[in-house]
């Protein structure tokens, strides 16, 4: 598509670190760009230093490449406005709270600069250049410490009237369950986040449960992480299996509600908690064949995403392509 | 609009009973016809039946208006092709399985003919002419036997890839829930549907429970409906407020799971058992503004739908300005 051709800029900001790429129109990282957030510094000198990130990325790459960018896009943690292009309360980066990043990049770099949250930038890089490419209706989930989602509607990102769309580790599971950090009951979100899966072995383990997680890390419970959990499950351990087979039916019971809303043709299922592969993906499927209409079973495809270790400044990038 | 010039046909297939009309532009039911379904006789005999009513419209309005008639909309239970008109499984109307409504009608009539849900094109209906006019994306729920759904985004009715979208009676609300009809676990609808409402209070005073109900239907429990249980609640009555307010909780729930998904401006609940009014709606706001999201509590509206008693003929007549 000719309205593809040229460069983007993605930039993946995070509580930790800022990532930056050159992205071809094909998805191609061809010159990065890594920096620390120092988020204690406040949330100007984070601007200065995204800002700090993209400049050299300019300043590094060949002058042909530079004039053919076609402008920016930014993931970030928390709410966004995205017209205006700011961004509200980020988890991990309180001094960005209310900050035009938009408006800033655009003054300083003279390029189109594009806004969205970090899990919504993820699901357009899964649609533009991943699992999820040619799609029309699409849900991408991502597990990591929490469960975040992005939803394609008619190939474009879908943000609802509040631009609050696609909140999918906040569909309710369990009337009746345990409380969420968002003021709900029951979300799905800390029943799958990562620190819940690894607090939980912890527990069920001191509370006597036999599994080799405690060999794999020497028996210091506090080294306990999902990989550990998926390592142990991969040598057979029942303890791990089971708690991975939970996991799994927790996301295909949200799954099913918000298939049952949205009709989408595919699920893609990313971020790092997702690298558990079969082991998290069998059990998610095994529910959804087993409660989801009959008539979707077939037919909406739950995948893993293909995006991998770039996928932050893939994602972020792929937001000027969305808006093109 | 000048392409809201006109009038357009509206046909309400039942069970039981098919209501057609001929809706001006504006919404208002200017010609109504009704005849029983007969249901029994088989699919192609409901066609003709179909057929029938909109024969007598057009043969009983004046020549003038008929000229301006743009189109049928039909509105049906079960799922839809929408493309090609079909109807697919419709509970109460097996006959009518796999039947081609849509060609039928616009053989016969020479008039396109436009054909959804029900649940669907009550959500049309209340977003063309009713409480979400104006609306960009806008969520309906309907409340009686099921509880159904439709779902508007960008002001168009949204059906997903594989046009199921809007099934919100089977958005989960408990994991470990009461089974479902769909052959899922814990979805909303079993928990709210009206046999589900009489029963549960049938039940709850065959175990003792004290309730003005009991006197409301002279002793006879399989009296109890919906209906009656808003009697006994509006004058007071302990148990059936509190069964009202378990029901709003359990609506409630479900539509935290949708405002997060879909980011709706407005939250339209019509249907039987919604003409409850503030016995329903209070506790179901209320649910909403204790969990929800605080930043959507103020913005999103839940509002009681305004089509009445045409409701279902001035849905169906909305397909086809949704489609101009």
């Amino acid at each position: 598509m000719s309205k593809k051709n040229g460069y983007a800029i993605g930039v993946d900001l995070g509580g930790t670190n800022i990532a930056a790429g050159i992205v071809n129109s094909s998805g191609k990282v061809i010159l990065r760009e890594k920096l620390p957030t120092m988020a204690h510094l406040g949330g100007k000198a984070v601007l200065g230093r995204i800002a700090q990130a993209i400049s050299c990325l300019m300043q590094k790459t060949d002058p042909k490449i530079r004039k053919e960018i076609k402008g920016i896009g930014i993931g970030t943690p928390g709410l966004v406005d995205h017209k205006r292009g700011i961004v509200r309360e980020p988890p991990n980066l309180p001094g960005m709270d209310g900050m035009n990043i938009k408006k800033y990049m655009e003054t300083r770099f003279k390029l189109k600069t594009y806004l969205a949250n970090d899990a919504n930038a993820y699901a357009v890089g899964e649609h533009t250049f991943g699992a999820g490419k040619g799609t029309k209706n699409m849900v991408c989930i991502t597990l990591g410490t929490g469960l975040g989602g992005g939803i394609i509607i008619d190939g474009k990102l879908y943000v609802g009237s509040f631009e609050t769309a696609g909140e999918l580790g906040h569909v309710i599971i369990r009337k009746e369950g345990i409380p969420c950090l968002c003021g709900s009951i029951g979300c799905v979100e800390p029943y799958v986040g990562a620190n819940f899966i690894a607090e939980r072995a912890r527990k069920d383990i001191k509370n006597g449960k036999r599994s080799s997680i405690v060999k794999l890390v020497n028996g210091d419970l506090s080294k306990i992480t999902p990989i550990i959990i998926e390592k142990a499950a991969r040598q057979k351990d029942k303890y791990a299996k089971a708690l991975w087979n939970e996991i799994g039916s927790e996301i295909g019971t949200a799954l099913i509600s918000i298939v049952n809303t949205l009709s989408p043709e595919m699920v893609v299922i990313g971020g790092g908690v997702s690298k558990a592969g079969d082991i998290l993906f069998n059990p998610i499927k095994e529910k959804f064949n087993k409660i989801g209409f009959k008539f979707l079973r077939k037919r909406v495809k739950i995948v893993p995403g293909k995006l991998s270790d770039d996928a932050g400044v893939l994602g972020s990038s792929s937001l000027v392509w969305n808006h093109i």
